[in-house]
Order: C-alpha cells, then structure tokens, then sequence
C-alpha cells in the first residue's frame, strides 16, 4: 500500500478522529512522522505522552508545515479559520494534501476552498465512524476497521490527490465512497444528524418533567432511553457547527420526521392497532439489512453483556 | 431467600422475558417445577428442548393448574381473556399469587382483576429489562441482574403477596421499587415508549426517502442511526399493544417531546448557536448519571468493539 504513505502527516486538533487516524496511521505503516496541534497545552502533552504525535504544536501553520498531508479533525465551524491561518502564514507544503473529517461537507468545502493556495489539493472527506467520547484518550486503531468513509471531491478536485487519500483511508481500515458534497449532507443529516437531535432533545425533555424525576428516569432508563442517553452524550461544540452548517438538510429530514410522528401519534389517539404493528414492522427489515452489511453487531443490547462482564473481570 | 421460593412457577408465554425468568429462577433455586404454555406447539418444544421449562402447554389453563405462582408473559393486549381463560377453567390454585410483566399497568390491572377469583392475589409487575430479540431462544439468566423491576400493587392488593413477590425478584436479581399503576405508566411513556416510538418513526421515515436510498442508510448507518434501529427491532405486536394500552402519558409525553423540538427547529433555522449548544451540554448530565447509577455501561460505543472481537474469536 505504497501509494497510501505520507513523510509527515499534521493532525490539526488530536481528539477521537485525529488520536485514532494516528493509532490507525501507525499500525499500518503510514507515514515517517505524525505531528498534531491543539489549542489547549494539555491536550498537546497528553498527545505527546501517549505516542499519538511524535512533535506538538499549539498553531495550526507550525503543525502544518513540511507535511505532505494535512488533515483538518477539528469542530466544522473553524476549519474555514484555520486553513486560512495555515495559508497566511505560507506554512503549506506545495503538492500536499489537505483534507477534513467534518460531519458536514457542503459548508466545507465553501469555508475553505477560498484559502487553498495553487499547488495545495483540498479533497475533503468525512469517516463515518465515532463513539460518543472526546479527547485523544478517546482514540483507537480500529475505529475505522469496516466502516465507510465518503470523499466528497469538488469541481475541479485533483484525480490523483482523491485516489491517493482513497488509498489511504483504505489502509486506515475504512471503505471509501465518494459522492458529491450536497448528496453527502443529505445522506448524513438523516443517518447521523437528525438522530442526534432527537437523541438530545428527549434526553432534555424527559429532564424538564415535573411528574417524573431525573431519579427516575436514570433508574427505569434501560426500557430504551439509555440508547438515546449515550449518543446524547456525545461533544456539544462539534454538534452545534453540524447543526448551523447543515442546516437546509437538516431542516428537510426533520420536517418528514415530523410529518411521520404526527401520523404515528393519530394512530395511538384514534387506536389503529394495524397501522401500528404494520409500520413497527416494516423497521425490523432495516435492522437486517444493516447487521448484513456488518455495519452494527447482532449480539443482543449491543453486547453489553459481554462489556458489563468485562467491566467486572477487570474488578477482580 | 426462601420467602421467594415456589413449588410450580407457570409461565404463560414463554419469549425473550419468560425465558429469562424460568433461567433466572434455576439459577437461584427459586423453583421446584418450571412449567409453560405457549400457542404455537414449535415455541413449546423449544422451550422443553432448551430446559426453560419441566412440562408444556398449548392453553394457560392447563399451565397454570397447580401453580402456586403465575406469570404471564403475554403481550399486554390478552393478559385479561389469558386470566379469564384460567379462571374459566377453575384452574387458579387456591392462594395462589399471579403477576405479570407488562410495560405498562394501569391497563392491566383494568383487563385483569375481574377475573382473579377469591383467594388467587393478583399483583402487576413490570421488570425494565429486556434486549431487541424476541423468542425462547433469546432468555438468559442474567437479563434482570442489577435492573429494576416495579411492582404496582393496587388498591386492595395482597401484602404479603407483595412481599413474596418482592423477594421473588430480587432473588431473580433485580432490584425492586413499588409505585401505583399509573405512575409506572407515566414515567415509562418517556423512558421507554416515547424513544421506542421515536426510533420506529425515523426508521421508517429513512426508509422512504426518494433522494437516498436504503442501501445508503444502511451503509452510512454507524453516524447514530444504528442505534435507532436497534430499539425498532423490537417485537411489533407487543409495542402496538404497549401503545394501545397507555395512550394518554404516551401522547402527554410526546406532546413535550415535539414542543421542545420545535424550539430546537427553530434555534437551527434562525442560527441561535448558544441555545443549541446549551441544550447539546445539558444532555450529558444526564447520561452521567445513568452510568454512575449502574444503569448502562460506559464502555465507548456500549462496549461494541469488544463484542465484535469476542464474534471474530468465535469464528476462529
């Protein structure tokens, strides 16, 4: 996988995404030197102890500097920002790649396409794979292993520079589609976007109730809510710029969501049994398909079991 | 614990939570004879093949005849013309205690006292366990260790039978809180079946969309929406009976649910990126406390990582 290998490859911001490109990096041989940068002093050492960069930065411009790929793993809203830093500071290296792993892509490619130099190839990419945790603690090797990763090249994206970050986020593990920015927003606001939303906001109203407590809810929480509890739990400064930069898709899914639960809840009102057990229905074939595609585990409750007694094996 | 011991435990219905029980029970010697009945003859030799049960039934009646304590383990909707049924028959055991584990109570109560006979004490009971998969096959003695299982006895209800089945389940290793039936009903609308809802709807609002298609939703799943899916995989019947039967919190609660996301709507659309992330911020909490009360793991990704290695072991 010669044609995946980079001399020097700058993370700029090291939390989940960025700690586990380098863990994934590292272990399938990927490239000579792996710098990062961060804002915060702590998060440079952190990075620096546990291995994930082998020099620090706390600018942007001085990571990116000398490395032929540059990859941009910070909240969607700065990246616009911080490309420009890199740019005016002339740290780009010419001929290198530059590439993201913002949850959004249309909003991106605007923001920073504007402060790519000649010579530099934006290709910007979005790994579809995450857990609900944050930091460089949070990263490991096999975050990308089977699942997919979507380049969106703009018009006028460099061939080359699109096969050679195919190749390597091959090697990092991952399945590499591509797709048009606009119809990647689309796909993620209804797989990712919109389920957050909800995710946050019945975890938010079931806090508000004044006939239920929060004890109560925390107690009976494993009929369900507990599943909704963890994706809500996940970073809320990234979600926010998801939420501002894809906001016309977002805006269109919510509204069928909507349109759909109205239907559901006049079902209940006026007892339509059949409705009911037909639409509850149709969502086991989805499951299916998903497990098939080896997109999610059929191990029951996500295999906690297996998780909860390793929790207490590592007690003994 | 041998105030939680029983000569003839009768399962009526033998699924994911009968199952469970009747394992749960040999594990603790709760039993001198686990029997059940089911309507479909294969479910029956299943459960007899697999141990869960002594003797089977095709009819409650002949199930419960004897019996010192009988489940049932029906979809809400028939646990009346079930008790009806055994009554019919004269073949409640004098003295005998009959519960239940329905996800919700008030409607049970309802359906069921007026055929609980003098001397038979009927009190309701819901475990909060459970996982997506359905069937004989899925039960495992360890579904209900460390979850909470609410009794709610009604006016006039047994003491003592309340006590017994107390010890009952903790003994099946549960911890046990009792409330009235119709506030189980309400703090389980939005624990439980408002995010059952809410997962069925978006699964079928991403299964009918024109502009990406299933296979995309599938394949770009692992962004959050997996996680829905998981909870829509549940048994249709028994959700359509659930819906049925505690429509009033249910449409309280998702009154709330649509009011407060219509505000997040609206933060989105006018670009309010405060409001957003505050209400992003508070969702963690919560989790917080789920995990600290022993509720869920916190295990990244609900520990799925070390269930996929344990599956790929497995096939070595």
């Amino acid at each position: 996988m010669s044609g995946a290998k980079f001399e020097r490859i700058a993370l700029i911001g090291i939390g989940l995404i960025g700690s586990s490109i380098s863990h994934a990096a590292r272990r399938a041989g990927l490239a000579d030197k792996i710098v990062g940068s961060a804002r915060t002093p702590a998060t440079v050492k952190t990075a620096l102890d546990l291995g994930i960069i082998d020099e620090g930065f706390q600018t942007a411009a001085e990571a990116a500097r000398d490395a032929d790929l540059v990859i941009l793993c910070t909240p969607v809203g700065i990246c616009g920002a911080v490309t420009k830093e890199i740019n005016d500071a002339g740290a780009f290296r010419d001929g290198a790649i530059l590439s993201d792993v913002g949850s959004v892509k249309a909003a991106i490619v605007r923001d920073v396409l504007p402060h790519v130099p000649e010579g530099v190839h934006f290709v910007a990419g979005h790994p579809i794979a995450g857990t609900e945790q944050s930091g460089p603690e949070a990263g490991f090797a096999e975050l990308f292993d089977n699942r997919w990763c979507i380049l969106t090249p703009h018009e006028g994206c460099d061939p080359s520079a699109v096969e050679k970050l195919s190749a390597f986020w091959e090697a990092l593990g991952s399945n590499v589609e591509t797709m048009t920015p606009e119809h990647h927003d689309l796909v993620l606001a209804i797989t990712s976007h919109v389920p957050h939303l909800i995710a946050f906001n019945i975890v938010n109203t079931a806090g508000h109730l004044e006939r239920v407590t929060n004890s109560e809810v925390i107690k009976f929480s494993a009929g369900g809510f507990r599943d909704f509890t963890r994706i809500a739990a996940s970073d809320p400064t990234m979600w926010r710029d998801v939420f501002l930069n894809n906001k016309e898709a977002v805006l269109e899914m919510l509204g069928r969501f909507s349109e759909d639960l109205t239907a559901l809840q006049r079902a209940i009102r006026f007892g339509e049994g059949e409705t009911l057990h037909k639409m509850f229905g149709d969502a086991r074939a989805l499951r299916r398909g998903i497990i098939e595609a080896g997109q999610d585990t059929d191990a029951p409750d996500f295999g906690r079991r297996a998780s909860v007694a390793k929790d207490e094996a590592d007690e003994d």
